[in-house]
């Protein structure tokens, strides 16, 4: 992601061009319909050139004139618009939670065609889930269209996730260590299809950045509710990442003397407090109801007593992420979504207490533009990225059979 | 910073040329000399464009050539190197400390040609620090050949700096709320000429990048020791600055419960632990001895047994840092220089007991690169900034006869 190739260096011109095949479709899947003026506008380049790119994204079935009825052949009206195909490439979207697994089928434009949920046991051993979660993929492609082409698969983790090959470092709540778990989807699903990883958090800022509660906003962080606690920080419009992928660990701040122990070799972690299992416990809910605590969440409509202190910690340690990262917005998903619906004063209290003026006074706390699928869509994002980078490459590594070959 | 301006439109030429300009003096700037077929290389330009920039910032004076006997037209021979001009044009790096301000005249390449320090009384009025610079400034600007160019004054400040004006929202030791400081100095200088504030942190974190103790490192972090506590974060290759310019606030995240009230208005913020108040009253120093608490570490060459417990506890606080940001360098400044050089083991420790294990695998502890220069030197290299992105208005906004005026 560091810019545009250089334009003028003759061995270059095709990289350009590849380049600019994919900003185009990026505008079109962000904007939905868009027109060629505003693609002219928006890119900089000029009429005719936008229109051998429309023509060229046209060919290889990634987009279609809006308004058919004025032929195909309308370069001679800029303001014609394109739109997505709804019968061309997807991806596999997975959410893999603590006790269950969500995979989505989804479309350029961000839709959802299909979708499937499975559980998953306590301390599952990963080639289990990765069996599971091949059974729900097989599941969500069988209704695609023969020629749509199967572009790549993305997988959110509640866990640490290393950039440089999608090694699941940790997570925590599956009690997973050092689990390549990209090569035992694809070992289940018997498939050659680029796959990515990336932390839950981390792809619920992505997704609600692009389409979601913040479109437009360059400083915002993603707060996940997923058993544990993390974030996704978007700064100046680009992803906090840290050197290996780790950034953002904010569940582990020190929080609260008379915490308990902490998974993570600590005590009194923010996470601790406002994780979901101290949650259900202030609820009394039984040790084997923590992971479908949002669940729970969800179908209050006032807040029990016991929820306001926690409503207040959740706050409190809000302030800190205000504090280190000057976001003006933080988008409350997981189990905080309906924990922030029903204790909205105690949560915006708690903050109060302990941010900084400048910094309180720059941020809004905000529910997610979408709902419970922030971080599933996050994840369909992050599979799509190459085919804005190099439309071409991407469709040349893709499966155009896949609902045939998972039959099998 | 949104990368170069788009070639071919025509009308741009003449930005993409100025945007050219900048970046191969920047190129001169960070690497001293540097040949023709190296700044070919980094620039993706051909011979003839970079002999041609070579030749226009020749003119403007910015830059010479690095072997005079072969003389000026040497375009034939592509290795014959370039370098900053000494006589060149200079800013004026302001570090204002809290019992003291450090001037210095600075040129391209980072040169320190001149530099004054004056002490500054306890919660000293706006106007008063403005008039101390300001002499400070003229001290320094006294020593310019006639003909070299003020390009701008860049002044570091210990507080929340808003982005979009430079007003200092609130430095907390020195008692300042929304001050517009810029603004003061230039009304006692009657100069007119670009100022620019920063927050001394992210200036550490800038000039350590550039030419200290991080060079081609992209995530690392610089924490300030200067009476408070504060962090400048670079990640992935690009400042940390939030929405209006006031992140990396880590000297109030909660530490201690045992800790007393801050002037943020919480309390056991990590700040009332590893601040200059709290260790000088653990070495039993006076309260008028705080802001010296660096001078008085320096004379140290072992850890008075006071020390170790609060060096346990800036390791524990850097675990934080470490677990939100993932960075691979951690720059200790100010007071923590001489405090990490007598206690090294038990910060150390303190990171170890707190951080998670893959981001504390990637990180490295240090000294700055600087030593206690990195504040002002980032400062000087705020104020350069607008000569890399347009040499030729940066010069137009210059004052060339700064020692004549400000002598009278
Ligand atoms: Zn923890
Ligand atoms: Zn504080």
């Amino acid at each position: 992601m560091t810019g545009a190739p250089r334009a003028g260096t003759g061995t270059n011109q095709e990289a350009v061009r590849r380049h600019n095949l994919g900003t185009l479709l990026r505008h079109v899947h962000d904007s939905g319909e868009v027109s060629r003026a505003e693609l002219t506008g928006r890119m900089g380049l000029n009429r005719s050139t936008i229109a051998g790119l429309v023509t060229e994204l046209d060919e290889l079935a990634l987009i279609e004139h809006a308004s058919p009825a004025t032929g195909r052949r309308s370069a001679g009206r800029p303001s014609a618009g394109v739109r997505i195909r709804e019968d061309g490439p997807y991806v596999v979207a997975v959410d893999l939670g603590v006790d269950r697994a969500t995979v989505a089928r989804v479309g350029l434009g961000g839709r959802v065609f299909d979708r499937a949920t499975a559980t998953i046991p306590p301390e599952p051993e990963a080639w289990q889930v990765g069996a599971t979660i091949a059974g729900l993929v097989k599941q969500v492609v069988t209704t695609t269209g023969p020629d749509a082409a199967l572009l790549g698969i993305g997988v959110a983790v509640p866990g640490l996730v290393r950039r440089s090959d999608g090694l699941i470092r940790h997570a925590p709540n599956l009690d997973w260590h050092d689990v390549s778990f990209g090569s035992i989807v694809l070992a289940a699903l018997s498939l050659d299809v680029p796959i990515a990883l990336g932390n839950d958090a981390d792809l619920g800022a992505l997704s609600e950045q692009r389409r979601g509660a913040a479109v437009g906003v360059g400083d915002l962080v993603y707060i996940s509710g997923n058993v544990g606690v993390g974030a996704g920080v978007m700064s100046g419009g680009r992803r906090l990442e840290g050197v290996a992928g780790y950034a953002g660990e904010v569940g582990h701040l020190y929080h609260d003397p008379r915490g308990g122990p902490c998974h993570c070799g600590s005590r009194g972690c923010w996470e601790t407090v406002v994780g979901a299992p101290a949650i259900a416990e202030a609820l009394r809910c039984s040790a084997d109801q923590v992971p479908r605590l949002g669940d729970i969440l969800d179908e209050m409509s006032t807040a029990p007593r016991e929820l306001r202190p926690i409503a207040m910690d959740l706050g409190r340690g809000l302030a800190a992420v205000v504090n280190i990262f000057n976001p003006s917005i933080v988008i409350l998903g997981g189990y905080f979504l309906p924990l922030f619906r029903l204790c909205r004063a105690e949560v915006t209290a708690g903050l109060a207490e302990r941010a900084l003026v400048p910094a309180r006074d720059s941020v809004r706390l905000t529910l997610p533009g979408l709902g419970k699928d922030s971080v599933l869509l996050g994840a369909a994002e992050m599979a799509l990225e190459p085919v804005f980078v190099d439309p071409v490459a991407s469709l040349a590594g893709a499966v155009t059979d896949a609902s045939a070959r998972l039959a099998g």
